[in-house]
């Protein structure tokens, strides 16, 4: 039962790839000087929703006043760019868009009043952006910035409401989640840019973007996991499994993973197709009485309503971090709220990314947090199509894009 | 704008019935030694659903082993009361039954391990009770008890499993909600009563058995109001009238109260009958974007969607304290919990009764809590229906019965 004993047997995962390739991509990005001039470049462009993606040839505009334009380096595909590849909620559809955002890179160049930020910064993208100066950004009770938060129906940039990518015939194409990483030059706002450390290996850094932040913030910030505390966690994508090791570092006692597929192990799992009866049942039984803090991870309503039983009543939290792209309305009725069991939703784990995300990567370099079993699997860029696949079928954590 | 400016205006508002009753009762309950003897008294006793209570003799055992047995001396009546008795939420349903839950009175005789309490002890009720011994009781994070908990569906002692009410031909009338005052004596665990100083005015403190500590609970424990925070509450009954209370004396920059009863007012008083848009969007427009906290007092879940949607998204909080005998469930998508928003639910304003009630009488006592403007109504408790006529037509906020 223990957090510090937990293992992950993932089937595919290779751990051959661990050394970046950061100075190679310096030197042949440094050779040539783009300031200012139209790029042309390879992106996957997704033509429709479920369509595969198709890498072509695309323009990249300079970054206007108070944005970026940034050559990235390594992207992961993440669940959420799943859900819009597919174009389940239909008001989010936008066609044809550059989806990813879970990226690391390097600024190629910077627009008129950008000063925090300059060519040859190691950056990740932050799918929710921090302006620093509206009122959200300046309190201490929210990470959800006025004009760069996360929005998924957002698909031009702030500024002029444009596009900044093209097809080589000149027509649009849509940006997505304020950073659009599955191309090989990418314009985002400065507020959507965190800079890290350039001695950190950017291919990992790449995991901070979403899924270790997102993860690892829900049981730190949100959940506020205690040395001793008990977990539960629903759904053991790159999303759960970072919340298993925040919480590890945090002290847990106890983890439970709880998993349809029974390949994402980790040393307590419950996969509820074995069990005649509710999951959250069965933890109740293990934990006397329901856990701590569970956090739901799977992006379903009926995995969401086990996990909020599965906690103690009278102080249990749940933490919602999965995306729910149906249109059904959360299965509770108010009086369970009267139990003491509480939900919370976060975005990006609660992390304020532009000003925050420097630390944890300082904490993930220091290896206060390890991050050596999330990328599952490395494929080169054009084959983009393979690493959803692998997303899809449940056989990777996180398969790193190579550049 | 400001809460310190904060005026109710009640049409019937009886002024002129302040002092306490509470020697005379004394003399008269001294004259006799019942303890350990059953007792025969009056009782307003709930035969079916929504029929009128009939005010009828009937019997009340000695209180059995860490139980006592109390003389009430006022009561009012609480909206849950009505729901019970109207019968809405049909699992909830146990005829005959003594309903009413907010009181005070005096202790006449204690049963076997009963410590803490002896008779003449000036006592509250507490319909959510503390044991002071179970791992609930003994966490900070919680004031539900695991035996002594609110319950609608419990109607029998704890102890036992049986009544200790019957009727003059013997048959059992059932409990209520830990408490049932609307009987001249009830019997009640001792976990459920909440000693408070014999130099209080007994009619007053009778509204800290539930509707005072709830609303200002709610706002003190639950919310946390600061000086400065702006605060809406949904329905203006004595519960949501405490909540402003509660949120005056922490320094609430605005109050807003909304009621579909105009006769309802507080300074800043929204009638969502008069407007065209809906009430969180008017409320959203008043205060820039939302105010901090959000008291749901009405049990209805559109309201408690409006005062949901009625906060300021990145940290606003709604806490629910309407009962909702209705099995509509939630109406929220689980994504409207991205923006930040939060809900809870609070029972008994997250007080622990019998450890934290004492020094919250004491707070009334010394003024700094104003509960001069609840008791709109008194009337003899042979007047029960009356009482709940005036409750039911919106026009008391409190009539409390005279013993
Ligand atoms: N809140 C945020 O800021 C944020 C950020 C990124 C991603 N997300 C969301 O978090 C979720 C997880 O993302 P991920 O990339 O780890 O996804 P993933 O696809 O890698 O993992 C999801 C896991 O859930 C499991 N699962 C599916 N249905 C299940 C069920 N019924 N019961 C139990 N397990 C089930 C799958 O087998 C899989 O292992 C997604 O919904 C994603 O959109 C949220
Ligand atoms: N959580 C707890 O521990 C707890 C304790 C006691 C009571 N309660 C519940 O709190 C609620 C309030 O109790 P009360 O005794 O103050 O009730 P009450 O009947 O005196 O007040 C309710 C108020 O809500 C108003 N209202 C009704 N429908 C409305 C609507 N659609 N929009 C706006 N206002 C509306 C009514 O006009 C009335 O003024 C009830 O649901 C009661 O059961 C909860
Ligand atoms: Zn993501
Ligand atoms: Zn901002
Ligand atoms: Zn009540
Ligand atoms: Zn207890």
């Amino acid at each position: 039962m223990f957090a510090s004993q937990l293992t992950r047997k993932i089937r595919t995962f290779t751990r051959s790839l661990t050394s970046t390739c950061r100075h190679s991509n310096i030197r042949r990005f440094s050779t040539m000087e783009t300031s200012g001039e139209v790029i042309t470049c390879k992106a996957a462009v997704a033509r429709g929703p479920g369509e595969p993606l198709v890498v072509e040839e695309i323009k990249v505009d300079p970054p206007k006043k108070m944005e970026v334009r940034m050559k990235v380096l390594y992207s992961s595909i993440c669940h959420t760019d799943i859900d819009i590849w597919k174009g389940t909620n239909e008001a989010q559809r936008a066609f044809p868009r550059i989806l990813g955002h879970e990226a690391a890179g390097i600024i190629e160049s910077v627009g008129e009043g950008v000063t925090d930020l300059k060519k040859g910064d190691h950056v990740i993208p932050i799918f929710n952006g921090e302006c620093g100066n509206c009122v959200y950004c300046k309190s201490e009770k929210t990470n959800l910035c006025e004009t760069l938060r996360v929005n998924p129906m957002k698909s031009v940039m702030v500024n002029d409401g444009k596009c900044r990518f093209s097809t080589m015939d000149g027509k649009p194409i849509y940006h997505f989640l304020n950073t659009s990483t599955f191309t090989e030059y990418t314009v985002i706002d400065a507020g959507c840019a965190a800079k890290i450390d350039p001695d950190a290996s950017l291919k990992k850094m790449s995991l901070l973007s979403c899924c270790i932040s997102t993860g690892v913030g829900a049981a730190w910030n949100c959940a506020n996991v205690q040395a001793g505390s008990t977990v539960a966690i629903f759904g053991l994508g790159a999303l759960g499994l970072a919340v298993a090791e925040g919480s590890r570092v945090r002290g847990a006692s106890t983890i439970i993973g709880v998993d349809i597929n029974s390949e994402k192990f980790i040393k307590d799992f419950i996969n509820p197709k074995d069990l005649g009866t509710p999951v959250h049942e069965k933890i109740r039984e293990m934990t006397g009485g329901g856990v701590d803090y569970s956090f739901e991870c799977a992006g379903n309503v009926d995995v969401l309503r086990e996990s909020f039983l599965s906690t103690h009543d009278g102080w249990g939290s749940t933490v919602l971090l999965g995306i729910h792209p149906n249109p059904r309305m959360l299965p509770l009725h108010p009086m369970e709220l009267f139990d003491g069991r509480k939900i919370i939703g976060t975005v990006f784990g609660d992390f304020k990314g532009k000003s925050q995300l420097p630390h944890l990567a300082q904490q993930c370099i220091n290896g206060v947090l390890n991050l050596d079993e999330f990328i599952t699997h490395e494929l080169p860029f054009e084959k983009i199509n393979e690493a959803f696949q692998l997303l899809l079928d449940g056989k990777s954590l996180r398969c790193v894009l190579k550049f």
